[in-house]
């Protein structure tokens, strides 16, 4: 497996995304939240998704080089629509607009409605809470997994964010949560590995259980009808709210898809000192950690703690990078003539 | 099991609560709280709480008679400080403030600190969906769940509702959820019934999952590491940035409890065309109930369906109160020298 340091991955996926035809600011803010996601430790949402977004511009499905527009602005609500623009670059809008109002109105609402994939939405709060911001963020697409007590995909796994800020010099606490009982990513490695799966993560085509990963028609919702009940909301408050539906159009085959994010600044400063706020966070934070760990647990770890460590890690020892993925960056700069970083060659 | 109609209970729990202590004004809230959540199947958190309730104004643990005071106020965020008010008062006021800041703003945050229990929270995001609003509450408590990886009671099991309006004379769709993995009656259920409970309820005092209700030490979150960040971001929301922390305070023993609510509005007009927004919305409906029910399910039902046609059917044919809990307030309408309804006595 190979190992690059995150700088220099950084450099790599932003020339792969601006030959790819992402515009230089696109490609940069694009990059930034990828690498993120790899540094903390959540591979998934990392530059291995960079060869489909290069094919989601050739396929038109996604564009670059636009600029969010706005359509409509009322006291501390905002819509932007992102023309299909990158993730990043639709969602890094909504967080600076959502930030303004909230430093105005005390809390901001801004939706980015029609971009395209967004990633790890932790990113997003992140960037909320280092501004001393309370960041939630949530993200709307469309069906990849079960509704409660119904067959067959219905909903999208809508993930939820929620940052708070601990202080100049310390982390967020950081929740990023899907909707769902389990990544697909855990199902399709039992199936490569051919191991059965537990019930409660998925169902097969009559809507029974599935234990056996080849039989898994729809992943479930986390905790049944609540994360069931969740999900559907997400969709409500960030898709149908905006004015870009995606669930229902898509189930009565009006739409394909469609992609949308929402996000919600709330200023500490607003309900009175900040120094009391940050005083009690800390006090709530110090209280987890010295929590007695139950059987099988060294530690006792706040939402986000154990990826933050990760990054911490990989900042200093580097990124490692799944051959698979490697190979498929190389490939791909070897077809855009984009040069590799010798850590890769 | 006897049957009362909703308005003789109301009026009944009305003079319960004011012989117990309760203002007029605050009685006729706390009743009306209580009957919806009976009326809606939910009878955990209806007039079976009416004596604990009177027992917490003797105790000085609540008081009535107060209005909450507003402790800070910019743009659309507002903290009210309840003074151990009844929680009906408490969160009636939030939703009351919350619309006006929706009207003004595109939404309002209104943080109701230092109430007394809150009941059924789908209560009062109901009332901003007959407003036309997007409602979200959550309450926030002491530790009464686990915290993931941790021994013993850490969290407590914050419910968060949201509310969708469908129009004016449509039910809302109203999620009302709690973060804990099962209601702690379940549990309380096994024991008495001589059942071992599932895997993923609740854990043992070593934080070893435990199966016999006897040795539970604590209910687990829901959804593992879900639940509990969840529960502890809800705390973060409604507690710690509306000055009155609980969970923090509460594991360093510098407080026994405490008990707060947020609601927060959203105003579909923010966003552009009420029209387009309530089309969407039947839209979704109508595709989720089309859905094909999985084994076992007759219909495919939307958050709160099920408890709305409960509420249809009580409403025409009464409610069916537990014998203890009639038992109950039949004696203490006698220590208070409150008459009886006929259908109790």
């Amino acid at each position: 497996m190979p190992t690059i340091q995150a700088d220099v991955l950084r450099s790599f996926a932003k020339d792969l995304l601006t030959a790819g035809g992402f515009s230089t600011k696109d490609a940069a803010q694009t990059a930034d939240l990828l690498v993120w996601a790899n540094l903390r430790g959540v591979d998934s949402h990392g530059v291995l998704r960079i060869p489909r977004y290069i094919e989601m511009i050739e396929q038109g499905i996604m564009t670059s080089g636009g600029t969010p527009e706005t359509m409509c602005e009322f006291g501390a609500v905002t819509v932007l629509d992102g023309g299909k623009c990158p993730g990043a670059v639709g969602m890094n809008a909504a967080v600076e607009k959502a930030a303004d109002s909230a430093v105005k109105f005390g809390l901001g609402w801004c939706a980015a409605r029609n971009i395209s994939h967004a990633g790890a939405v932790g990113y997003f709060t992140s960037a909320l809470a280092a501004k001393g911001l309370v960041g939630i963020a949530m993200t709307a697409s469309k069906p990849l997994m079960s509704y409660v007590g119904a067959k067959g995909e219905a909903l999208s796994t809508n993930p939820l964010s929620i940052a708070i800020p601990t202080g100049p010099d310390s982390d967020p606490i950081v929740l990023d949560m899907s909707t769902a009982s389990v990544a697909l990513g855990k199902i399709m490695a039992a199936k490569d590995a051919g191991r059965d799966i537990p019930e409660g993560w998925a169902i097969d085509a009559d809507g029974n259980p599935a234990t056996d990963p080849n039989k898994v028609a729809a992943l479930l919702p986390m905790a049944g009808a609540k994360g069931s009940g969740l999900s559907l909301m997400i969709e409500m408050l960030t898709s149908v709210l905006a004015g870009n539906a995606v669930i229902g159009p898509v189930l009565t085959g009006l739409k394909k898809g469609g992609f949308n994010g929402l996000v919600l600044a709330v200023n500490p400063e607003a309900f009175g000192e900040r120094e009391a706020f940050q005083t009690e966070v800390t006090r709530l934070a110090g209280a987890i950690h010295a929590l007695d760990p139950a059987a099988g647990n060294a530690a006792v770890l706040l939402p986000g703690e154990r990826s933050a460590q990760t990054g911490r890690t990989r900042s200093a020892a580097g990124i490692p990078l799944a051959a698979g993925t490697a190979k498929r960056l190389v490939e791909k700069a070897s077809q855009l003539e984009v040069s590799v970083p010798d850590s890769l060659a």
